[in-house]
């Protein structure tokens, strides 16, 4: 381990372990993106992987929202995908489309492609990048780690792009069930190397991304998802005890009570689900979100009532404001500060005694 | 009104009533496409919305599943997009792109742009279908009329698109809030007129698909669809009390409760829903859906297992069995035989005495 210096702003750290906090602390999905001008900028000249493949580059990007907003934490700039890379499939990052695999997986015979890869070496540019934000960090916020949780990794690698079904993916499921597991098990335990690893590189926290749990019906999101998901919790957990981790199964509504009998620590909710409903579902469990990111093109009067309603429905404990989903790239850096701003100034007021 | 022959199968009427029947119903959405191959033949020489404006074509292809499966209801060829189409809006079909709007509405100003239309006139095309399919029919089993949400079709024509997120348009609710809701209200009052006059063309049943009431959050989804959805139902019944009404607003997960206290006879429910769950929160309204399509993708023994589950998760009673999204391009014909026959086959079974 590093040594790294002290934390000064452990607002995230607290309200994740269900302690009071002077106020709730705020970070934003895709903080660090193409809504910001600095990022487009740097992001001319380079690929989108080169970025996540150079220490520096990802190191600049991560610490530029901190730089611009009063943010309670940091997440370093990388992507889900990295690990199928790290699996030896290759992932292009296609202008306006999004990610694409050449050559997914089609059949089951083509897991005979993938590698077990030496984590520690495949991935050691988000190590090395963790390591030089947490540096550079020098104890303003925590470093926030994250991966995919492993059926949204297999919904890529099946799928080969993004989707509005994903029925490759989804039949993949239904047509080879045994293969699908084995797919599934193997990432978990990639996933679970991944994650340990990224806490001993400077990350304080993590999230796993279930970012396609919403197309599993409840039934197959218990036996494709959950069980993969709890397990990684599960083993992250027994090697970093104090460290928090964040689960985010965007579209799983039916799951939150299963969600909230796992090891993580806070579940992550997207913006169509209900706070009030959520808490009832999820005991004591910290809860993170869920503004919709479609409030941020609202006038700022709008921004900050919904701002508003969102930290009166959580109330002042066990809660990380956040976005229900990531920022967008037509988003105005102003109304994200309003949001940020907002989130700190309510709930400072809804704390002072009466 | 025309004089047609009586019907023969009213299994889904008195369903949708909460009669009781000696087997539950069975459509699917999407049953008439391109996962048929006398579809894609027919397709070959003709485009999208040729078919569409063709009433001997629609009602050939209306037709084709009637001929080839066991089901309980014809639902008429069109698509929810004829009434932007009507409305002055171009709308493109891109081969496997779906529905393109090459001059979507991007700003207030834009509404100033959309037609008022004569309904009777602009869509005879569609009544002229449904006649000529009730005819052909002949009352072997009732004839399923449809239109889009007016929140989906704001979303398409505001967009431009299909999206995942839909940005532009869930931007448009916050920014532009007014225009929205004239925009919406204006939709209401058109498709309120349209369904009215697909039942009088022959239609014995109407579904309003609201496909993108996932997109939005609970208080939007309240603000932007429900009020509209509301009217829709409110005064489709007026005009015709006996004729079921049936919504699907996919992915309203949290609004079960508020569409059941609607006029809506029937409410879909999308594959991510748990039937049992979704009958305490609907009391006694009947229920359609939801078995995953993804399912169809699995060999027969696993189709079949999936039907008798979700038919026991429903009960005999007040349900409509249907897929929980529209069939796959890439389903089998032969899994969609298999997946309507085991409905009918289980549903007997169980309201055989012991």
């Amino acid at each position: 381990m590093y040594d790294f210096p002290p934390l000064q702003n452990d607002l995230l750290l607290r309200a994740a372990r269900g302690e009071d906090t002077p106020r709730t602390p705020v970070w934003m999905m895709r903080q660090a993106g193409r809504y910001l001008p600095e990022y487009r900028a740097l992001r001319a000249g380079e690929s989108f992987f080169k970025v996540c493949r150079t220490p520096a580059l990802a190191a600049e990007v991560t610490l530029q929202p901190i730089e611009r907003f009063d943010l309670d934490a940091a997440i370093i700039f990388s992507d889900i995908l990295v690990v199928p890379q790290a699996m030896g499939m290759e992932v292009r990052m296609e202008k306006g489309e999004g990610p694409v695999f050449p050559e997914p997986l089609r059949q089951p015979d083509d897991l005979d492609r993938l590698l077990t890869p030496d984590v520690s070496t495949e991935l050691g540019y988000v190590f090395d990048a963790l390591t030089a934000v947490r540096r550079a960090l020098a104890g303003r916020v925590p470093l926030i780690g994250f991966c995919g949780g492993p059926w949204t990794l297999m919904a890529y690698m099946v799928e080969g792009a993004g989707s509005k079904q994903f029925a490759q993916a989804r039949s993949w499921l239904h047509r080879y069930p045994l293969a699908a597991h084995e797919l599934l098990r193997c990432l978990t335990d990639i996933l679970a190397d991944y994650l340990i690893r990224q806490v001993e590189a400077g990350a304080q926290v993590v999230q796993v991304f279930d970012s396609w749990a919403g197309l599993l019906g409840p039934r197959e999101f218990a036996t494709f998802s959950l069980p993969y998901l709890r397990d990684l919790a599960h083993r992250f957990k027994q090697a970093h005890p104090e460290a928090p981790c964040i689960v985010f199964a965007r579209g799983a509504h039916h799951a939150l009570k299963a969600l909230a009998d796992t090891e993580y620590d806070v579940i992550g909710l997207d913006w169509t689900m209900d706070p009030v409903a959520a808490r009832k579902k999820t005991g004591h469990k910290t809860l993170q979100g869920n503004l919709d990111p479609a409030v941020l093109f609202a006038k700022p009067s709008t921004i900050r009532a919904e701002v508003r309603r969102m930290l009166e429905a959580f109330g002042p404990r066990r809660h990380i404001a956040n976005l229900g989903h990531g920022m967008h790239p037509n988003h105005d850096p102003a109304h994200a500060r309003i949001f940020v701003d907002a989130v700190h100034e309510f709930s400072e007021t809804m704390r002072a005694p009466e």
